[in-house]
């Protein structure tokens, strides 16, 4: 066992997203109270950074797993850095400590980044049969039900029992929601043409279902009524104040119609980390932990929460701010600042979003891009979403080949990913 | 439901392996006894043909599972061929009938090559912590143990605890035996160096466990030796006339010594599909279906049964032929063409090897490869081993990203592919 290089002063990050990596690479490159380099810990209960924008991608055969996903020990070489593969199941701030199931980590600072999962609103039994977008697992999934429901229809011996296999719901008309639906268009009507024989996949039906008046909510409502045409242009069937009663097996219940589907995909609601709890702060109705203007508790002032799990409060709004990768990143470096300062024994200082904009990309070549004053639709925001998300991709090897990949893809109608991959490893004679 | 494409001539192919698919390719082209195309019809369990020679690559995270596979479907747009998912249970040789679990084909002519699976010699117990590597499923299993057993190594708090994580146990010196044994030790020594703080991954013990008397049965003895010394640089222990006992949990049983390890792969014995029992005609002691010189059966001169599954004795050394690539390649095109002269009613033709070499790699630059009288290794024989696996990787897109992929692990030392995956979706809080 080989004791860790770095001095006295030991940072804990929890979670290997935007916001923790994003703290992680400038905290190790610090000082800490006796001029040593900081021991940074990091702990995931996964072993690699994932780069959710481009998830849906995954559920859509249109990358690999490995294409979006680094190994979070294979960002940080540096000596003074520790990542450790445990699930933290709870924080004792009075302590400094943080629990792990393997083992307890003391700290001087903490920085608490453990993202959301998706939130059934309760009804969690929905998620059999309509899994949520935030793991690679989840995206596998996703993946091989879309897949397999093709396969299924090509078997079905009559019209009545291939209109469930090719009906593809997906629910929340978010960002992941409107990339789902027209990634799935694109799918179906463009990438297995004439792969079938007994029936045509480009007459799938693709549903878009969303609760509140207009997609993308979160952008100008010129873009969601972009976005809405352009969906209807790939053959989206969109439905805006439609409210989901039910999901079974069979379909998905509306007040007044059922949709027979075998294929359901859920991006609509999202609950932060239950870690939040053990902070024994305060939470917001949806669960994230309110944190001060500096980022940190106000219970514990050397405790940060960011990202999705966090409610900021945005001066300018008095809205919280969204879980947007963005977010996560700045505020990440802007906790790394925040904990130089603190141990220089400086005050912290305020923490102020720069939202350089956000988009969304709507089948193969279209997208809905807003960045201050301007909103732009079509091709060039979707040439401009895709520079964006090469740019962000970590690691000069992923970005080179996703490019590659998409490059290919434009090109060729196809998605390099069509695998049907069972869950069971096990022999099969 | 469109109907097929096609004449009057029905030909059935279970197995979507090398041997099928180049049957495919050869049989949609012929013309069946009405003059019309063929109707072709493919049937496999699973919706991809996988490339099984480079299957290591993805179970040691050089490579993703997408990169050596590709949809069955996407390789034949011809109108005149059928790709169906589904399982084949049985077939019934006098009634011309194929049962699925799905479905009944029935057949004028019928193509069986359905590959082989690990054989445990009767203790099948042994699989659950010894997995073979015959599916995507079985190699993102093996890569999950391996990366994992770093991982428990680094959260090991003692020498001894390290230790059986840090142990990699390969059973069977054949050339996938030798290919994980070389892969394992160059992703320990050189791929994720520096990333662990208390303990060197370096200092892994990799063993090759053979219980004949030399490495790669099948190749020239200079070549064993010549294996054997390669592996031994790269720092595999290699262990001749050496019999497995037992596999636990906590290690493997040799005859004198009990070797702790938490990660053992199964490379040893291999069982031809159990579809061979149904077709009521003679199998060897292996399992095997015996074929005559033409590849057809004995008691049914319209099914062929070849690859893996097959017993061909080769006139020239009165032993089967080997279970490899080329003579499941080379069986299916002349299944193919036995058909067609069936058709036209003329006489089959004896099939005839045509042995091009064998060959397997070591590590990241060394190879050993034999052809006629030629016998090589080291790195031009490596340079040799990756282009033809290249040349024969089927698809362009994979053969060009395969080679990009290796070009930039060669280059870096690292592996694009390092992901630990669960095989649960479900949402965790």
């Amino acid at each position: 066992m080989k004791p860790a290089v770095g001095g006295n002063t030991t940072v804990v990050v929890v979670g290997g997203g935007f916001a923790g990596i994003n703290a992680a690479k400038k905290l190790c490159r610090m000082k800490g109270r006796d001029g040593e380099p900081i021991q940074v810990t990091i702990i995931d209960r996964r072993n690699h950074h994932l780069f959710q924008p481009l998830l849906y991608q995954v559920a859509t055969a249109g990358l690999s797993p490995a294409d979006i996903a680094m190994p979070i020990r294979a960002l940080f070489k540096e000596r003074n850095v520790q990542v450790v593969l445990d699930e933290v199941v709870a924080v004792d701030g009075a302590a400094n400590l943080v629990r792990g199931r393997a083992s307890v980590y003391p700290y001087d600072y903490l920085i608490v980044a453990c993202g959301a999962s998706h939130s059934y609103f309760g009804r969690d039994d929905w998620e059999e049969f309509a899994p949520g977008l935030k793991t690679l697992e989840q995206a596998t999934e996703i993946r091989r039900r879309i897949l397999s429901s093709f396969e299924e229809a090509e078997k079905s011996s009559t019209v009545a029992a291939v209109a469930p296999w090719t009906t593809f719901v997906v629910v929340g008309g978010g960002p992941t929601g409107v990339e789902m639906a027209g990634a799935i268009s694109e799918l179906a009507r463009n990438t297995v043409k004439g792969e079938y024989r007994r029936f045509e996949p480009g007459a799938s039906r693709i549903l878009l279902i969303e609760a509140g008046p207009r997609l993308l909510a979160g952008m100008d409502p010129s873009l969601s009524v972009r976005a809405f045409a352009d969906l209807q242009e790939l053959g989206v069937e969109v439905r805006l104040n439609t409210r989901v009663e039910g999901i079974e097996a069979q379909g998905v219940k509306l007040t007044h119609e059922t949709i027979p589907s075998r294929t359901v995909v859920w991006a609509a609601g999202v609950a932060p980390s239950a870690l939040g709890k053990t902070l024994g702060t305060d939470l917001d109705p949806a669960g994230r932990v309110i944190v001060q203007p500096d980022l940190t508790l106000a219970k514990f002032k050397n405790i940060f929460v960011l990202g999705d799990q966090a409610n900021f409060k945005d001066p300018e709004t008095g809205k919280p701010l969204p879980g947007l990768a963005p977010v996560a990143m700045q505020q990440g470096r802007h906790a790394a600042r925040n904990i130089e300062r603190l141990i220089q024994g400086a005050p912290t200082e305020t923490f102020t979003y720069l939202d350089k904009g956000s988009m969304a990309t709507i089948g193969r070549s279209r997208a809905v891009m807003q960045s201050g004053g301007i909103k732009i639709g079509g091709f060039i925001a979707w040439v401009g979403w895709l520079f964006i998300h090469i740019y962000y991709l970590i690691g000069f090897k992923n970005r080179l080949f996703v490019l590659m990949q998409w490059v290919w893809s434009y090109l060729t109608f196809s998605r390099g990913a069509r695998l049907i991959v069972d869950k069971d490893w096990h022999l099969k004679k």
